[in-house]
């Protein structure tokens, strides 16, 4: 099959060396010539053009750019193609995308793959990055059964878990499992900063240890990725921050009025449900 | 020098170890025969009784059981010991253990070996668990400045790095980046079984990866850790509550007022600050 990838990043890049060894003819497009001319020299991709006309003969197009550029890219690289060429994309918020995209191509279904690393770019692009991953395809009533078994199989082969759900169900699952941690991680740094006394400051970093540095991760992470989920996933951040915050309230509730019995529940709780989540 | 280790668990079992290999000759008290002899078999302690005068030779005490335990504890252990033997103890949370205790002993000095692993008891015990590891001492005013030599270069000899505060410091300084991430990461869980959409709260448990994993972790661990922290350090706990609450309101109101450019300022702000407490 021919596929091809719109913006050769971690993700494009990665899909570009699995298709390819699947015996796929990867054809890349990147806004930069010099990305080009890497992702050619790594083997992510076989062709690869700043034009997007390179497309056009491509039976999938994976769009991999940034969240904010997939619409406006979308809508030039849609004048290159045949009716028949099924487009899915990659983004991490599924709603706004859908909504926009799937009026304009009938042959689209939405997708996220679950994988990543802390680096960003063709450089950082991995085989294998989707092994074991899950992999989420929203496609709706409209959604053509051969567009969703072509994406399907291809998805399989990058040895991916795939998920069904509409966008909303995404999107709000997401919130509460990569969208609030960041927020909640970035509170407890911000709170720290707040530590008025300097000698309590400088001996509270002197002691931070695992704890601290898990429960900070993603809080301290990268600034333009939590912009881009408040922005794009505003509204089911919000419900899981509301949510959030009244779990919070109780909690200070329970300590200020020394109900330990109800706070030690709580925490049995909180420890008994978090294996359905992550081993 | 004779060390006597009142309380077998990880703590004090480790410590023997170490005090061993250093040339001590040390004395274990527990309150269960059955870990005394696991102590003396695994080669924690020389000597181990359930019965305290044991320790009325030792030159140097460590009372190493729960925190719950140490006060009445300590008011049994003293009646055993003559006016010379130093006394200290590895609570992690100071000041209620200090003003109960510096009364009632000369030779007493607070310490926390800030270290440990997901599990206890004389079992988990492991040699150099303080080795590289913060170990803080709240000697005060009145505190014999022979006791502060003798228990740091005890402490110094595990390998720990020593840091002295008031017991109010070290407590505030904990509550920041141990306790308070504790309560934080118990409600992220707590928030999320709270989705009311069953098929959400699957797909966001099959969805849940590294970014959860981390953010969740000590809030899914030891609900009676997590009750201790609240119940001794109650005070320093709810200022940085109150604190971290305030900080994650303004984030909700960033969020919910699309002001992107603070919050963007604000997330880069603490991936900043974050490599000051941890590498």
């Amino acid at each position: 099959m021919k596929i091809g990838i719109l913006g050769l990043g971690l993700i494009g890049g990665s899909l570009g060396y699995d298709l390819r060894s699947q015996g796929h003819h990867v054809l890349g497009v990147s806004r930069r010539q010099s990305t080009c001319q890497k992702a050619i020299a790594l083997g992510s991709v076989d062709e690869a053009s700043v034009d997007m006309s390179l497309l056009a003969t491509a039976d999938v197009v994976f769009i991999c750019t940034p969240i904010g550029l997939i619409v406006p890219q979308f809508q030039q690289l849609i004048s290159h193609l045949s009716a028949a060429t099924i487009i899915t994309d990659v983004a991490s918020v599924k709603t706004p995308i859908v909504k926009a995209l799937a009026p304009l191509w009938r042959n689209f279904i939405g997708g996220h793959p679950m994988a990543g690393t802390a680096d960003s770019g063709i450089e950082a692009a991995q085989r294998d990055l989707f092994l074991g991953r899950p992999y989420v395809l929203t496609p709706d009533t409209t959604t053509p059964t051969s567009v969703i078994s072509v994406v399907e199989e291809i998805v399989r082969s990058l040895g991916a878990n795939i998920y069904h759900c509409q966008p909303e169900q995404h999107d709000r699952a997401v919130s509460w499992i990569s969208h609030l941690p960041v927020m909640v991680s970035a509170a407890l740094i911000a709170a720290c900063m707040g530590e008025t006394d300097p000698d309590v400051l400088q001996l509270a970093q002197n002691l931070a240890s695992s704890g601290f540095r898990d429960t900070s991760r993603v809080g301290g992470g990268n600034p333009e990725l939590g912009l881009m989920m408040a922005q794009y996933n505003r509204q089911a951040l919000l419900g899981s921050l509301q949510e959030y915050r009244h779990n919070l309230d109780e909690l200070i509730n329970l300590i200020e009025q020394e109900n330990w019995t109800v706070l030690e529940a709580k925490l049995q709780s909180t420890q008994q449900a978090r294996p359905n989540f992550v081993e």
